[in-house]
């Protein structure tokens, strides 16, 4: 079967100076990785990762990747198409078992049942083609393997407009505002740049996809700021109103 | 373990001539059941019920009971809280092989492995503890049994307001304003009546639920109109933005 991809190369905005730039600056870029209100859903998630072959797909600074070497994996192999993120994680998270690739997630080839771990953190609406995708990670998996990873939200994807809050006259949030959730497909937005390319599926869409795979669905998480994080961050408080974030850890069945 | 209801009892809403004669006007209410635009979604998730034993949790009218009588299920049980809806099925819905049964969902008992296959459409978002009853139900089913449900949607009961909807001052639906989507709990609206009480859960409780009760999820699906449905009811135009249901068709590990 040819598969054809409707856009000629995906979109690469990390390398791009004024989106890495305003990314960079991000919280979650650096050090406070660990302080991003999804982190504890994505590594609850996680299977202890000791002796497993793990990919990393669309590792960017290589936090996860770095995090799961630690953690004992015996090879993480981090994926991302940007040279400027992968130089940040070559330069500071190095770890002699880990390798570092430059390859979009839809040009990655691997062999059948090459890996124990798939994971990959919000990465996976920059791909136009997910079944595809999720049908590949599923041969590249041992039987019994295990596929987490986090994803923009339908919720959030199927907004109305760049901000997406519907706001007072303050500035308030008061609710976020849905009008295509049923329209599936390419999304524009304004991202430190204009024009960044994200892709709305649906809820169903991405479950069905992984079961249609041959995936069992393991568990399902929309993590949210409890209360000590609304604490520790104020600018928070509206996280709550609707999820940002879909994470699911999957297993092949065996 | 001692299981207590933060409500003295189910509300039961239908028995009230006010709100029964409101709901009997819709359509689904009557011959046009099959109308509904959910309708070909759900009974696509429906197995063959032929010889099945058969819960049908929710009954109402008993529309879904006897459709699945008429497809050869060796036993349906209809189950309903409401008095009104019984008598119209037992009048216009009689089967030898169908049971009409006065009770409300949280009440319900049954004993371990009684069924093939249960059924719920629309009615499980009316149940406070949505936890407790799939263990419930998970133990009514024998192995490899499935259970197949509707319910209203996450996105739907975490609205902001009883519309919903923020119009334009022609009255047009703009978009769906979400604003307490991670607050679970007791929504009150007003349908034909004020405070018809529903139960506002995220898609990770329901599906978690599921997981953990010992389900295995097979095909979770999101119906909305398509473009035949809308030539003969362009009404439905604005279902499209933001989906009101929630399927699931889940099996219970053999």
């Amino acid at each position: 079967m040819v598969h054809v991809m409707s856009r000629d190369e995906p979109q690469n905005v990390y390398d791009e100076a004024k989106f890495f730039a305003g990314y960079s600056r991000l919280e979650r870029f650096g050090r406070e990785w660990g302080e991003a209100y999804e982190h504890p859903g994505f590594t609850a998630l996680l299977p202890n990762a000791a002796a497993m072959r793990v990919l990393d797909l669309g590792c960017g600074a290589g936090q996860l990747t770095y995090h799961l070497a630690q953690a004992g994996a015996s090879e993480v192999i981090g994926l991302d198409v940007s040279d400027r993120m992968l130089h940040v994680a070559m330069t500071e998270r190095a770890d002699p078992r880990v390798t570092y690739m430059r390859e979009s997630i839809e040009g990655a080839r691997f062999p059948a049942e090459r890996f124990d771990l798939v994971v990959s953190s919000i990465a996976l609406h920059y791909v136009e083609d997910y079944i595809h995708l999720v049908q590949r990670i599923h041969g590249w998996l041992v039987p019994d393997g295990v596929f987490v990873f986090s994803t923009e939200h339908p919720v959030f994807t199927a907004r109305a407009s760049d901000d997406g809050w519907v706001r007072n006259a303050d500035g308030e949030a008061l609710h976020w505002a849905i009008d295509r959730y049923g329209e599936e497909g390419l999304r524009e937005e304004h991202w430190f740049r204009d024009g960044v390319q994200k892709f709305h599926r649906t809820l169903s869409t991405l479950l069905n996809g992984l079961i249609e795979a041959g995936f069992v669905i393991e568990r399902v998480a929309e993590p949210m700021p409890d209360d000590d994080m609304l604490r520790r961050h104020p600018d928070w408080v509206d996280e709550r109103k609707r999820p940002i974030f879909m994470l699911v850890r999957a297993r092949k069945a065996a």
